[in-house]
C-alpha cells in the first residue's frame, strides 16, 4: 500500500459510463473502475456513483483514500473550473449543481472539476501523444466533437470558459440546415444518420448485412468493418467527414501557428490509420502557412484513459500551486 | 523639444505607403509622415525611405533621435520577430532582408520588428478600442485580410510566427476554386473582382456611371457611394462579403472563447456602420455559446495610425523588459 499521499483520483463522467482511475503524478493508472453512470437515478444518484466508482478504482489500486493528494473530473456541460460548478448538462439532465463541493465532501479530498474534453487534452499532454509539446490542440470525434487547447503550457479557458469548441465552428456556410457546423457535419453521430439515411433510401452497402438489417445497430465498430471490407458507400461518407475534420484542424493550427494536434475519440480509436490518414491529407492540402504542413497530427495515446489520467494530473497540477 | 528618451518612432511598412510616427508611450502621435515605397527602388531604396520618413516624423514632432528610446516597424510577409528578419515580402519582391539590423544601424536605436497586423492589433489594444482587454481578436480587411491575437495581455506569434492568418482559414469548403478562404471571398480584393465580373456580365449598378464606365477605378470609396445610394448589385455583395467575415470571427471567438473583436481596415474605414452590422448580425448567428453573443466586434479606433502606433508602444513593451 502506497505510504506518500501523492496518488489522485481521476474521474471521466460521461453520459454512459464514469471512468475512476487511480493514477501516480507521472500519470501511471494504478487501478480503475468503470460503472455505468444510470443518469436516470437523478444527481445524488450519479453522484453515488462516481464516488463508488473512485472507492473502487483505489481499492483496485490498494490505495488508502488518505494517501490521496486530490481528485479531478472531467464532466460534459458548462463548468466554472473555478468553482466546480456545473451546469446545462444536457446529456445527464442537470441544470446546475456545485458538483465539485459535493465529491469534496464525499471525498474528503480537494476537487477540481473541469470539462471533460479539456481534462482528456491535458491528459494526452502530460503523459500521452502530446507530452513535451507545449501548445497543442486536442480535438476528439465521438458523440460529438470537442476540442481542447494548451498555449503555452496552460489549458485555455477563455472568456466563458468554453474555448476549444471546434465542433461549433462553421466549415460549410452553404450547407443545409443543420449540416454547417463540424460537429453536424462529421461527428460519428452524423457519419451514422448519413449512413443510415443513404442505406433508407436504397443506396447499396454491405452495412446491411453486417447489422443484419437492423441499422439502429450502426456503431464505430460496424462501420470500421464496412471499411475493411471496402464497402463504397461507408468509405465515401467516412472520407468526406475527415476532410472536414482535416479542414476544421487546418483552421485551427493556421489561426494559433501550432506545432502539434492530438486527435482521439471513439470513431479513430475504431477505424484507426485509414481515418488519420484521411484527414492528416485534408489537413496538409487546406492549412497555411506551408511550414505548418509539418504540424503533426498525433492519435491518442491514452484511449479511454485520456479523461480520467488527464483530470487527475490537472487536479495535481492545479492543488501543487 | 522632448528632454526624456521616452520616444517611440513607429513605422508602419505597407506595399503602397510607409507611415512613420513620433509616439508617446501612451500612444500619443506627436508627429506623422507618409510617403511612397517604391519598391521599385529595391529593398535599400526602400529602406532609405523608412529612415527618411522616420527622421520626417521627429522633425515634425520637435524630437531629436537621442530622445527616441527605440523603434517599432510592421512589415507584410513572414517575420522572425526575434532577429528582426524578414522573408518572402511578396508586396515588395524581398526574399529575406534582415531588416531589424539594418535599421538599427540606420537609425542608431532598438528595433523591434514584427507582422503588420500584429503591431495593428497590439496598437488597439493599448492605445484604441481594445484599451483594457486582455485577450482579443484583431481583423483587418484590405487588399488581403489579416489578424492579430491578444492572449493574456501577450501577442500570439506561434510555432512559426504566422498565428493570427485567419484570412487562409477556408470558410466555404465546397465554394468554386479560388473562393473557399476568408480572404479568397471576403477582402476588398474580392469583393472589387466580384463586382466588376457581375457589372462586366451586364447585371446593372450605379457604380458604372459612378467610375464613368472605368471599372478599374472601383476603390472602397466608391463602393460606399453605391451602397449610400441603395444600389442592390453592391450592397449584396459585400453584405455576403460582410456575412463570412461575421463567421470566421465567430469561429475565431467560439475556439478561444473571447470577449473582444476589433475590426478594421479599408473596407471598414469606408463603409462604416453599415459593414459593422452585417459582420455583427452575422457572428451572432454563428458563435458559440450564446454566452459568446455579447463579445464586443468594436471598430478600430486609431485607423491609418493603428500599425504605427502599435510597432511604436510594441518596441516599447519589448525594449523595457
Amino acid at each position: 500500500m502506497s505510504k506518500s499521499n501523492e496518488i489522485l483520483i481521476g474521474i471521466d463522467l460521461g453520459g454512459t459510463n464514469i471512468l475512476a482511475a487511480a493514477v501516480t503524478p507521472k500519470g501511471q493508472v494504478l487501478g480503475r473502475s468503470k460503472v455505468k453512470t444510470k443518469a436516470e437515478l437523478g444527481a445524488q444518484g450519479v453522484v453515488d456513483r462516481i464516488v463508488k466508482a473512485a472507492k473502487n478504482a483505489l481499492k483496485e489500486a490498494d490505495v488508502a483514500i488518505d494517501h490521496v493528494k486530490a481528485a479531478g473530473i472531467g464532466a460534459p456541460g458548462v463548468i466554472d473550473f473555478k468553482t466546480g460548478d456545473v451546469s446545462s448538462v444536457v446529456n445527464l439532465r442537470w441544470d446546475y449543481l456545485p458538483l465539485g463541493k459535493i465529491l469534496k465532501e464525499q471525498l474528503g479530498v480537494p476537487v477540481h472539476v473541469d470539462n471533460d474534453v479539456n481534462v482528456g487534452t491535458w491528459g494526452e499532454y502530460q503523459a500521452g501523444a502530446a507530452k513535451g509539446h507545449d501548445n497543442l490542440f486536442g480535438i476528439f470525434v465521438g458523440t460529438g466533437i470537442g476540442g481542447g487547447l494548451i498555449i503555452n503550457g496552460q489549458l485555455l479557458h477563455g472568456h466563458v470558459g468554453s474555448a476549444g469548441e471546434i465542433g461549433h465552428t462553421c466549415v460549410n456556410v452553404n450547407g443545409a440546415f443543420g449540416r454547417r457546423t463540424l460537429e453536424n457535419i462529421a461527428s460519428r453521430t452524423a457519419v451514422v444518420n448519413l449512413i443510415t439515411s443513404l442505406i433508407l433510401a436504397n443506396h447499396p452497402s454491405c452495412i446491411l448485412d453486417i447489422v443484419e438489417g437492423d441499422l439502429s445497430k450502426i456503431r464505430s465498430k460496424i462501420i470500421a468493418q464496412a471499411i475493411a471490407k471496402k464497402d463504397p458507400l461507408t468509405t465515401q461518407v467516412v472520407r468526406e467527414s475527415a476532410n472536414y475534420v482535416g479542414i476544421a484542424i487546418a483552421n485551427t493550427v493556421t489561426l494559433l501557428s501550432l506545432p502539434c494536434v492530438v486527435l482521439g475519440g471513439g470513431l479513430l480509436e475504431a477505424l484507426g490509420s485509414p481515418y488519420l490518414s484521411w484527414v492528416q491529407e485534408s489537413f496538409e492540402k487546406n492549412v497555411f502557412p506551408d511550414d505548418l504542413k509539418k504540424c503533426k497530427i498525433l492519435p491518442s495515446k491514452l484511449g479511454d484513459d485520456a479523461g480520467a489520467v488527464g483530470a487527475a494530473l490537472l487536479a495535481n497540477n492545479v492543488f501543487q500551486k
